[in-house]
């Protein structure tokens, strides 16, 4: 069935099956000793440019917050985050399983302003009791966020700005980085986000790979990490898997080739939601859309397409959401339109 | 370099790499809901001869491994297991990270006895300050296990018997599976484990997968397993990676025949090393030989072909670790002869 | 100097050190084996109403707060509690340290609402991606709060009756319970407690006693809780201490008697601050009063007697904490009525 | 009935009670911040011959090894214990709880080798996959040890040197310190053990206080040490019951007098047993005795006076603990005598 669930409803691209391929038969030592680990590394350190970057490849978004998280706080240090921050709401407690508090901020479709941060941290060591409470040790923030929405130059700057005079890491969750930086709206780079986060990472599970997001710790990165990652399950015996997907999203460009794919088609569904008079329940600038539909509409529709279902608009109304990807084809959004046009 | 070094030095087996190319632009749903775990599931099952086990798909075996006992024990039980068992040795505390402690038994050739683990149990609970001690909740064991060895029939038979007995679950760690099923002094069918055992895995990265085990639980599984799975930063978002591999593994017994050419390949390492007088640290039925080597003689080798460092021997040799596997060749173990004989 | 700071500021009730004298040179059996130990569980079942309870004395609340969470939850499972709630807040992440989320509600005045509960569950569970998110498996409540308020019976019978329904234990943190029901406004008896939650403690620390809280399983209790209790590190070798003291406070309602005490002084607390014009930041009916000073009058008065700060008001006052217990006496309140009148 | 179970079946020393009640009704900041947790402080530093340490004071031994290993080391560290060291086999799994593994060493009377801890780690870091395995990040010892046997000045020292060399902490488990110290065949002193530990704690509970443990830090304390105690549930609100107890057994030299008296009853102990032809288990200078009763003679014993069960000897006898303690009188020595006479 014609699918806009989520995107990471296909496979990989093409072309990155096809380098697995061709390196098989290769002996390649395990654990991400492998020569396309080592290539992929330095391809991004330079897209990123950086000299030095520490750069791990772990096999999905959950799995590498965890380990961020853990690796950097203290034990006594919980992260700020957005209430909607996918930490907070969408890992079944994944960082509270490695013993950490998710201590939560207010949120702006999705993001963290800094004065939030700069307040939270200020009252906090101004409270005469905090030392019973969980220390702010970190900043998460995704980008783009969980609504799809996307952080300026001047809003991350601040944001680093305020991590850096607190002494606290400023975190990016890019598990769809490729989208945000292909937005139209963007004024945002690549090497912008190496030179203003203290780590972050690449997605790929949603841009392309079968599975993997490169991490980047761009100052310093946590001692013995790869024994934090063997301690974790997270260490892939086959590292290569994630060294080849990477190093070729990283030749000539293909991880922004395909994201822009994904905005293009995004820009397309939205004008077509726009002529079937369908409202949004957010202005989304990346890949992720969330319209409101009527119940008995979003029935009807369901039975002919896939989406995702979001959240409770109200009693008659659902927000769900449309993800196009790099695998979006025109001929599926003609589809899509055939559909709406049948229901009218 | 020519490379014996591990069993994880290749690729996936070409077969598995074609279907995932072949399935690839299917939209699937995500996190193992999609066609290709079901089947691979079923298959499994099948094999298995079980008619209702839950299986899932976890990228490797540290991480399946702590899953399987952090979600079957109570927080205060610990799991019994070799001294020499993977999970006490090897990956980097995983299983205290997850709060439980490995209580060591004496190991024969890296396998447990059925005696020792029941008079642990019976010594625990006699004991009238057990209420302070970690509760024995679970067996270990590796089959293979990390000397190449492979519990009989009948040494199954007395571990299932004591567990039931004592009311904990049998966990059989089954990373390199196939290879064990494949030796031939084998009596032991994967029914039989399926029969005797709670819990075990079928190991794919080491038999021929980009990587993946397949979990089963033969009884109950834990309730919500998925979102433990989920917690522990382990969850596929596209769980078909695993699911397609799986599928085409057991199809056709594709994995019981590559796990045959190792053992082949394996038997005829054994008869070079014989050839050349090496000596063997440990009679290994499967595809790990374990031979010793004089610390000048491994020098030299070393500069010729990849292995493994195991353990110091002595002060004049070492143990070193030659692994076969689903892709050696004949034409590999010719290069090896033509080495050892230049060598002499 | 004169002190409200806290209720924990004296040492013991006088009747409690004797006691302790008294049994000192008397050989008991450790780790709450003590006949002591015994003796107060049975009083206090019997002041519960309950025929069967389990009945543990654990050192402070923290610790019996955590360890109830840890031992009553599967790991996937969160606490529901109000944002205000003192595990959410001021317990340095002890929950989060054992594995678990604080799931937060919404407060009135620091109170839970059994429909905010109800709603929560429901929400959750028809959310199609909840095996990705936290499973609310309790719900934490404080009576009285964080904010001196209390529960009514009818309250408490709702909250009782959705968790009841939805299969879920009620815990009641009673650090504070005697004032709680001393308050004239209480509907509320011991009984009731009993009979409405499955879990709930009867604070010590705070109502007469050097340390310890009395924490009481109405149905099932979990499983090896002496195990669980040690390894929290919690289980005290000399548990008479813990026993004698109870054993105390439930002889000749010693433990209800003291606990009036603190609830007619707070009376009179009241109406010195209201003579004096200072106003209440909350309606407490309990020994907590929570009042607004002018920041530069707070200065002035923070010379001549301690209190606790509490939270910032807005710019120029603040909201401070005056607090009560057994040990408060008329000539203190005497005190500080002639440092305000002195102040004028 | 007469009882040598255990050195903690009284309650306190009688000095120790008649200061609670003497400080009761002062009103004193809690946590830890009152006058008597700074005086006491004070005098250790001063009995340690040390100007700067840190010291805190923890409810029991469990809690603080607990929150000693894992305030110390970092996540994927484990720390050096000797197979018998109470941390390994007898606090229920709460290192492990807590995330760290215990690496056991072998025991000589249950004292570990420096010589041992120096290989352990030596060969653990020429080990190719050591980032797949615990590192060794700090040594345990009990002193006196789980056997009663004590350290000598020169094993400490070579202890002390190997851990320095290796930039790991010494931590010196004292749950019985004042038997060691006051042993006969002891040559080492206080200001030894300050002097050569980086962190070791002076026990109370089982030596004359109702509970309560001395932790030093000799070097640095991990930062926001307060923070971890209340994070683990184990700081109490009226830290004057411990500052009140310490203060006392470290005015005038109470702590030492009090352990001299168990030794002195310890050996006449000895020589009862040893007049009645009673065998040692194992030679302790200290207050715990281990002897040898054939398992008849043993039931009827243990009808006459309490002791506590050690470990199966062999078929027909057993190991048990007779310990003596601060409290012990001749005259419970002479009733044991007596005893001992009447069964012959």
């Amino acid at each position: 069935m014609l699918s806009f669930e989520s995107d990471y409803i296909m496979g990989a691209h093409p072309q990155l099956l096809k380098r697995l391929s061709e390196t098989n038969m290769q002996p390649q030592p395990g654990y991400g000793n492998d020569e396309y680990c080592m290539s992929a590394a330095e391809k991004i350190r330079k897209a990123c440019g950086l000299n030095k970057a520490d750069i791990y490849f772990i096999s999905g978004g959950t799995q590498t917050n965890q380990l961020v998280i853990d690796s950097m706080l203290r034990s006594y240090e919980g992260v700020l985050a957005a209430e909607t921050g996918h930490v907070n709401g969408h890992e079944a407690g994944a960082i509270e399983y490695s013993g950490h508090k998710v201590l939560t901020l207010p949120q702006y479709e999705g993001k963290v302003r800094a004065e939030d941060v700069d307040r939270y941290i200020n009252d906090f060591f101004s409270d005469e009791n905090h030392s019973h409470m969980v220390f702010p040790g970190m900043v998460y923030i995704s980008h783009p966020t969980e609504y799809g929405t996307i952080y300026s130059l001047s809003e991350l700057e601040k944001l680093s700005h305020v991590c850096r005079k607190h002494h606290i890491p400023l975190f990016l969750d890019g598990a769809r980085l490729g989208y945000a930086l292909a937005a139209e709206e963007s004024d945002l780079t690549l090497k912008d986000i190496a030179r203003l986060c203290d780590v972050f990472y690449i997605g790929g599970t949603k841009v392309g790979a079968l599975c993997g997001e490169a991490l980047i710790f761009t100052q310093n990165k946590p001692e013995n990490f790869i024994t934090m990652i063997k301690q974790h399950g997270a260490l892939l015996a086959k590292g290569r898997l994630l060294g080849v997907q990477f190093d070729t999203l990283f030749t000539d460009n293909l991880y922004f080739k395909i994201s822009e794919n994904a905005i293009e088609k995004a820009q397309k569904l939205k004008n077509i939601f726009e002529n079937h008079g369908i409202s949004f329940h957010i202005k989304s600038p990346t890949n992720q859309q969330f319209i409101i539909l009527d119940n008995e509409f979003m029935k009807r529709l369901a039975e002919k397409v896939r989406f995702s279902f979001w959240e409770k608009k109200d009693e008659k109304s659902t927000v769900v959401r449309f993800a196009t990807s790099w695998a979006t084809t025109d001929k599926e959004l003609q589809q899509l339109e055939a559909i709406l046009n049948d229901m009218k």
